[in-house]
């Protein structure tokens, strides 16, 4: 298998452009789905996210790590190369972080015409108890050449895309990966790492989209040169067409989701409310920064009031929000569209409508649940 | 909220009929499948899936369960009534099985036309150490009366199916729940319940399609006639037309599944495989029945030959299997339709081609996944 020649024999997809106006979903969409796992938004009252119910984006396959022969590689441009197991890097100073991660393709789907690929509505978000310890102690430990601007995380998970054979791999900026936040960890929620979470170590880099935190870490590099492979320049961009090279993607945006009230339908998830008062709840998270204000509004957006802010459980947590609303019978059925924005407190709002980019990243819009109260 | 009234103000999905040919997945579909995970064909590699990994099918919401005022109330045609704490339950006898679980709709989306409700292709499977009691043990020391002729289960799921409000509800015959393996458990690989997987208790009926092993235990009712609720007479059903009643989906059919070799390309997870011998795994699982056989042909069904059978962890657990294969290049530009069938210990073999059903049951046709070498 070679990187040139593992393009174009595999099937194509819709009209081969990937992209689609097509409300419907293909089957590659869809197959997509069953590995990579949404969080219910009835989630959200949780505080940590239970391991099992927290989004899952896994790129290619989860590969089987033999902790026997595993170790981390530590290169590049370092004085002092190393490979530790993990009992070398559990031997090291320990940390826990509660920190909220979401795929940068979260959204995608509320997009049209939408980039086939991972289709995300709201769900790819969770919230975990990390434990590990700081990338910065590991780096200091190694001595990062002053030639070096970057350093390069290597995952163990191999698979095609975009028509290269590669394993998954990401860059930071020397800066970034030096920031106390960032971690290599072993626990979530107190227990070792399950397989689909990154075991045996894995990657942690508050703040950002999830892209960045590599999972199945197998090798950290310092290099001399801005990463280009194909996770950095051919995904992972804001931008407006094929040709345009974009921005990077990077911290996760302003944010905030409601657990749906009421009760479902099977099918369509619509709601259903007993006239009264309600206490919505939710959820709001905006990257490195704190959420400033939470508003809700029962008419589709007309008319907006402040919701209730909780407590942030850590910096890089998200923030419980609660809102009262009076659930009442109306002349359309009783039909209303709840929705629910967030600022941030860098001055960030989410938007009521879509801004759209062509990969279907950062797609940040108000979040709007359909209820009927009867 | 009245249970008459509850259905037409629903939108309606595709046509309307509840079924579609169409090989494109509608929104209602995707939104599915966000809730209810699959578990990665890899995942068939642990003989016990980690929990985070293990399918999930939840009809309503997960709700949110407050063990300081829940109780499992035991009632109807009893002698003794009894509202049991967890503390209550987890003082009687303890039982660990390892079962493995498949949900009835598992190969929905693969028959066409299609029911327009969960889309699953194959994911819908995972094994887990259960920790429990035996059901028998409260039924006896309730006293059934001899009226009754099945034992009635209520989980604290509550929304809107087939224009019913209802809460999740299925029963079994009075043979049935006091068979020796049929569990009220709280621990799921050693650890209580996660909220997705039923906390604080469920029942597990092991070699029964997952539908029966009912989440969020609240109440178990001796009754004196056959339940005739939603989820038995509406769904659950080996039916050929809306009309047809059909017979009721009971045990899990026999399947075997593989591990896709190779590397997968990202959006249409064919696989790359590089010329030479490879080992195919995978699990074969076949309700209360054993497994006698697995099979695999590398051209598309037309021949086949035996796999090796590995140790079968527990009577209602899945069975490893492993196969040699040479993957060689060849004329058709080294692809390859592998395909996996296995036979139970009753006799019954999968078969190549799909047994449609209206619902989308049961359908256990053979697994294929295609490769291509090079």
């Amino acid at each position: 298998m070679t990187q040139q020649d593992a393009g174009s024999r595999f099937p194509s997809v819709g009209d081969g452009s990937g992209m689609t106006s097509d409300p419907r979903f293909y089957r590659e969409e869809l197959q997509l789905t069953f590995r990579n796992r949404g969080m219910p938004l009835e989630g959200l009252r949780y505080d940590a996210t239970p391991t099992g119910m927290h989004y899952l984006l896994i790129h290619f396959d989860i590969p089987e790590v033999d902790l026997a022969t595993w170790n981390l590689k530590v290169g590049g441009l370092v004085d002092r190369p190393a490979a530790l197991s993990l009992d070398d890097i559990k031997a090291l100073p320990a940390r826990t972080e509660v920190v909220t991660m979401e795929c940068a393709g979260n959204g995608r789907a509320l997009f049209s015409p939408r980039s086939v690929s991972q289709p995300w509505l709201l769900e790819a978000v969770g919230t975990s108890e990390w434990t590990g310890t700081p990338l910065k102690g590991v780096l200091d430990a190694a001595g990062v050449g002053r030639e070096a601007v970057e350093i390069l995380f290597t995952g163990s998970d191999q698979g095609v895309q975009g028509e290269e054979v590669q394993y998954y791999q990401r860059s930071l900026t020397i800066e970034e990966a030096n920031r106390d936040e960032v971690m290599l960890v072993y626990e979530m929620n107190g227990r070792p790492l399950e397989p689909q979470h990154g075991y045996p170590l894995r990657l942690i880099v508050p703040g950002w989209y999830g892209m960045t935190s590599v999972k199945w870490l197998e090798s950290i590099e310092a290099i001399s040169e801005p990463f280009n492979g194909y996770q950095m320049h051919s995904t992972y961009r804001y931008a407006q067409s094929a040709d345009d090279p974009g921005e990077p993607v990077d911290l996760i945006r302003v944010r905030a989701l409601m657990v749906p009230p009421g009760i479902p339908d099977f099918l369509t998830r619509t709601r259903l409310l007993s006239p009264g008062p309600v206490t919505l709840t939710g959820r709001a998270w905006a990257g490195r920064s704190g959420i400033s204000r939470v508003e809700i509004s029962a008419d589709g957006g007309e008319n907006w009031s402040d919701a209730q802010l909780g407590v942030q459980p850590s910096r890089f947590a998200w923030r419980g929000w609660t809102a009262q609303w009076n659930a009442q019978l109306n002349a359309a059925g009783g039909r209303y569209t709840l929705m629910v924005r967030a600022t941030d407190t860098e001055g960030n709002r989410q938007s009521v409508e879509p801004e759209w980019n062509i990969q279907g990243m950062g797609n940040n819009m108000a979040h709007s649940v359909d209820v009927i109260v009867e």
